[in-house]
């Protein structure tokens, strides 16, 4: 929440299938991206969770570097009500971008979709309006050419039925899609809360992630009511979302710049949920 | 002019017997000063070049960091006209801080005097307005206590004499503060002039400098008349304008990030003029 020289501000860069997304965008971000070799000029979709400077201020050096990479493609900029007001004024300083912004306004339980990736958004609570975000990877299901030779379709039609059409073959016959499926894919879900209290409507939200990233912003137990009061969330309360939400794994992040050392407690946040881990600068992940 | 992840954005920290300045505060210099170790509440005045963003866009969490530090006396904001528009603009995200902010707006030529420290501001020719700024530290003139004896004067009249009051003993004789001083003590100067073109006038404003930090952008004369489009000065017509000032001392800054080893052209510099430095991040210098 407040930048040190060992931890900057949170921020989560998702990448699937040349599309690129981006939740969050604090002051140095558009650093951090540059150190993690990602070109901001390739973001096709920036998310803000809400309006408080260690989440947004960055958004106008952001947009700048972007068009400094050369980007023309639209971006769609997502986030609570008056995000267009917001990103107005803080844009105040920065000249017209060659590029077209798309601006969406969510409240919660809206959702965009850019090609196979589903965005979801969910009113939390805090302080101030504030969205967490779930992205949603549909994948198509496995094509069997065993199945479809077996009923003697044409590897013409393989393309169509894999995008989920039927298809009649030219001696009248009709073949459906599950006709020539291996099977289902579970769909790849990514979800992203933070700064909340700890409601219970996150863990329907975050069910079955493969990965929730949560606000953890201490260990310690004493800050339990200062927390309660500030609409923030104690490791625990986020390791029991995980449990709730049957995670698979959690990311703890957002720490009080007080909490200086939340590595070692990483033993305590597993002890709670088994697949915890204490976010650190530049954590990445491949999910397959 | 964009932070890179080894040259972040142009900012300068002064400090003078117990008052602290700050010139320009772009993304990242909350961080910056963290790791310098310099502690942002302590901050007195705070002055603003220009409204780019790689000037500016650092100031609400620059604001929020010192409110955190627990800063309760005044800050002095100083910038171009429209500085309490574009500041209010940016501290959309911000919530009020539990400390006074004036602020001072400048079209160059005006000064600002806090304790021994004045502040003069100057018109540089850029896109849009642009301060230069020149710090001058008037220092006190060495007082001789052998002279203050050989005219009798009592111990406890030395206060008055060297802050420059005459007294007039108990046996009526007048002490004039030249009766009693050593020498008189050159003032310290420091300019600070970007992003502009290298307009004569600065030269002057520079005069007997025994820092001054200008833009340098680029070494390479093929970039000259981008520079002149563009509004920015090369290293060597930096040098120019060092050599003119007869500076003490030229730092040389605001690199363009297709400037990448700025460091191998300082020798070109020193032949320009000898005294020049190759600005880096972190760059200290104590002038007595």
């Amino acid at each position: 929440m407040i930048p040190l020289p060992y931890r900057w501000l949170v921020s989560c860069h998702i990448h699937h299938n040349g599309k690129y997304f981006l939740i969050d965008c604090g002051e140095g971000t558009q650093i951090a991206l540059e150190e993690a070799g990602i070109n901001p000029g390739r973001i096709d979709v920036l998310m803000i969770t809400h309006f408080h400077a260690d989440h947004i201020m960055g958004l106008p050096g952001l947009l700048m570097a972007m068009a400094n990479k050369g980007k023309k493609s639209k971006l769609t900029l997502i986030g609570p009500k008056q995000l267009h007001a917001v990103a107005s004024a803080l844009c105040v300083v920065c000249p017209p971008m060659p590029y077209d912004i798309e601006v969406i306004e969510m409240e919660g339980g809206e959702s965009f979709i850019l090609d196979e990736v589903t965005i979801e958004s969910m009113a939390l609570s805090h302080r101030i309006a504030c969205l967490g975000y779930r992205l949603t990877v549909n994948k198509k299901p496995v094509f069997s050419p065993e199945k479809a030779q077996s009923l003697a379709v044409p590897v013409k039609y393989y393309k169509t039925l894999h995008a989920g059409k039927s298809v009649r073959l030219p001696n009248g016959k009709l073949i459906e899609p599950e006709m020539v499926i291996e099977k289902k894919r579970e769909p790849i879900r990514l979800c992203y809360c933070t700064d909340t209290l700890p409601i219970p409507e996150i863990a329907e939200f975050a069910k079955d992630a493969d990965l929730f990233i949560c606000e953890g912003m201490y260990a310690n137990e004493e800050m339990a009511e200062k927390m309660e009061e500030k609409h923030h969330t104690l490791i625990r309360e986020a390791a029991a979302l995980a449990n709730q939400a049957h995670a698979k794994e959690l990311w703890l992040t957002h720490f009080s710049p007080a909490f200086k050392h939340p590595e070692e407690s990483e033993e305590y946040a597993r002890s709670l949920f088994p697949d915890a881990k204490i976010g650190f600068d530049g954590m990445t992940k491949e999910i397959k």
